[in-house]
Parts: C-alpha cells; sequence; structure tokens
C-alpha cells in the first residue's frame, strides 16, 4: 500500500483500529505488536524492549488487556531477574489472529477507492 | 458497530483511515469532517466554528490538502468579514466521497472477524 519511486513522495495508506471498552483501548496496533513480541521472545521484558517501551508500560498495556476479555491475553509471572516469562494464552492468540485478519480485509476490501485517491494524489514531490 | 446496554460498557470498534504523502496527512477524519462542514456551511468560518476548531487551524488543514493533490480540495476566498465564503471543488467532493466509501467498506470487510472479538470481550461492567 506504498507507493515510492527516487526522490519522490511517499503516498500511504495507514489505517489504524481500535477496539475500545469503555474508556480501555481494548486492543489496537501497540497492543497487537506487544503481544507479537512475546510470542517471540517469551518475555515481557524483552518485548518491552524490542518495542522501546518501557517495562511499566508493557506491564499496564497486559493489564489493560486482560481485564478487558473475558479469560486473559497473556500469562506472566512478574517476579525474578529478567522480568519473568510471559506467554500467550489461546484466547490472547485468538485476538491477535483476528484483528490481522480485521486489518487484511480492511485493507483489501479499500483498495479500490484507495487507488482512486491515490491518482489524484501530486506524485512528484513539490 | 457500537452496543450499548443499561450501565454496561460501551464496547466499540474504531478505524481511523489516514491518507499519508510524505510527512502530510494528506486525508484523514478530521479534515473529511472539516470537508463536509464546509460543503454544509459555505463558510470556513462557520465549519471550524462547528468543528470547534480555530479558523487558523481550519485554514491550515485546507492548505494543506490543497497541495497535496493534483487540484485543490478546496475553493476559499480568505478575506472579508465572517472569514469569506469556502466551497468544494469537484475534486474536493470525489475525495469526500471516496473517503467514505472506502470507510464504509472496511467497517463491512472486518465485521466477521469483529464479531469475533466482540464475543471474547467481558460485556458487564466490572
Amino acid at each position: 500500500m506504498r507507493t515510492k519511486t527516487n526522490d519522490r513522495q511517499t503516498i500511504a495508506l495507514l489505517p489504524r483500529i481500535r477496539i475500545l471498552r469503555g474508556k480501555d483501548v481494548a486492543f489496537g496496533p501497540g497492543k497487537a505488536d506487544l503481544l507479537e513480541q512475546i510470542r517471540e521472545t517469551g518475555s515481557l521484558n524483552q518485548a518491552a524492549r524490542r518495542l522501546r517501551m518501557s517495562y511499566m508500560k508493557a506491564w499496564l498495556l497486559v493489564r489493560v488487556m486482560n481485564a478487558c476479555y473475558k479469560k486473559p491475553l497473556v500469562k506472566a509471572s512478574r517476579g525474578g531477574s529478567g522480568g519473568g516469562g510471559a506467554e500467550l494464552t489461546s484466547a490472547g492468540e485468538r485476538v491477535l489472529s483476528l484483528y490481522r485478519t480485521m486489518e487484511r480485509q480492511s485493507l483489501r476490501a479499500m483498495e479500490p477507492a484507495w487507488a482512486g485517491i491515490a491518482s489524484l494524489l501530486k506524485s512528484e514531490s513539490s
């Protein structure tokens, strides 16, 4: 969904999907990235570091997520050196997968109208 | 896409689509609302007031938009009492319409996966 050639301006479509529950963001781009990094590293501390996020911020995001769903999305043990381990629950895998599906399906559905807008944008830098 | 009953938590899907050209936001939710208000009021000043936005902020949004596209989206005369008149060009009508189409098609495409996530969210306030 990006067009870039030489020194021309990059044209991009940037959809950001958030799921709200009351005042909480129950899911969104940052939480999806965090879950993916937790899955890859098995550690909340390492996941946070990869995303240049403080450990406390990552912990807070997990706490908000876990409180919004019927079952927690992340199982984390807080203590210990290195911040303890963390892993996705089956609910976590499911929500992450559905969210990425929503992103893909949204992009696909928008393609024709997006091509229409892109054709009206200046492509040369100016 | 909202569910609200009695004192339960409101669950909502909030997609926000932005179109970037280089560092500029060539279109997004705020610019779409501004174009709609310009069309309704025929005045940048009144459109800004309805959106609780300063006149200068609205003028800046219009200037950025107009610079991003091959043809301007808004034709505005700045001077005069009341801030002068403003109207959408045919390019402005076209971009606004394509953007709203993208929003609708995106929501429709996401419905099945969204229902899947919604079913995992707690619905009762707690």
